[in-house]
């Protein structure tokens, strides 16, 4: 579980997209501290599915649902 | 099945993103229990992927969904 | 292909969200019955998936998207 | 490519959401069709996948996408 | 990076659900061709997933989030 | 984490629909670049996806992901 009185997501609102999209990998990643909270495990591991072609277009597809979360929340920045 | 007669999940309203995400981790944990409910094979089974990349994407990909309609619910905290 | 003359899915509404919650897990269990009749079959497949951390992980990811529909079937339970 | 000659799709309206799950359950099969037309070879892979607890999850993941477009399309069936 | 200078993608109004059916599988395959522009490449591929029961869910549940955006463009042939 | 002077997504709006797609085709492609920033470890992966039918059809699905978003911020360019 993560820890619960660190504040890291006050709003789903940002200033432009590109914003957005690095809070689409800001949450992709706390899905992933969710499941491993141990730092140094995840430090282990990240050599094996960033060097691994369907590793990469696996995070890429995490990330490409919480960008539609994102978009949304921002009415795609009209 | 899930134990029926257990309150668990009341409103998808939340006060804050964050607790909405927590939610969305609540969700894809209810649906892990809802095909395994013996909490014993649960905990045997949960440094299997939460010590491999891609076990550790999946997990994450599932959050991304439950937080896609927990927002929702929320309009995304507008 | 499911048994046309069982009626089993009358309506995408319910009272709270944790029944929505289990009419996704229904709605899950109902598309692999689809490709799976044989329930014999079916009852001899489940240890393997139900003991298996990355196909428990994927059974939770067809309820998230189920649980998306049912949701927003019920306007959120808003 | 599937035959353009035979219309198999006029619409995505359906008297209630079974026959809405049934009309998923058909587009899932005439997207394997899309790249597989021989029925020949799709009969012979059928065992592979439905014996498959992976498999026949991943079959429910598909139906669950369409499941959410036949849906929409029929306002919930409200 | 698929050709720029060839115009594949006018519009995404189709007049049927079945032409927007076409159109997702037709999006489907412009995908993959972008990753893979080698036409001798991808055709030599092919035999690899249109034979195998995996690769065929895969391919239709790329149609099915196709078809997803296709049938809102659409407003769904209401 | 992606290099956040360089500004490289300022809109999701486009013309067409087919710059749409190209955009979620960049999109897709800064995903997987924000887990491996390296651009030489990712043009040696590139072989290993580019030719493997899995590979391709999942960099297939994380477009169709990303199109639904650009989409839907384009108003389906309608």
């Amino acid at each position: 579980m993560l820890d619960q009185k660190e504040v890291w997501l006050n709003t789903l609102k940002t200033s432009t997209p590109q914003e957005g999209f690095e809070l689409a990998i800001k949450l992709s990643r706390m899905g992933v501290k969710s499941t491993q909270p141990n730092i140094e495990i995840l430090k282990s591991l990240r050599p094996k599915y960033a060097n691994d072609a369907l590793g990469l277009t696996t995070a890429s597809q995490v990330i490409a649902l919480n960008f539609q979360t994102v978009s949304a929340a921002n009415n795609y920045w009209k």
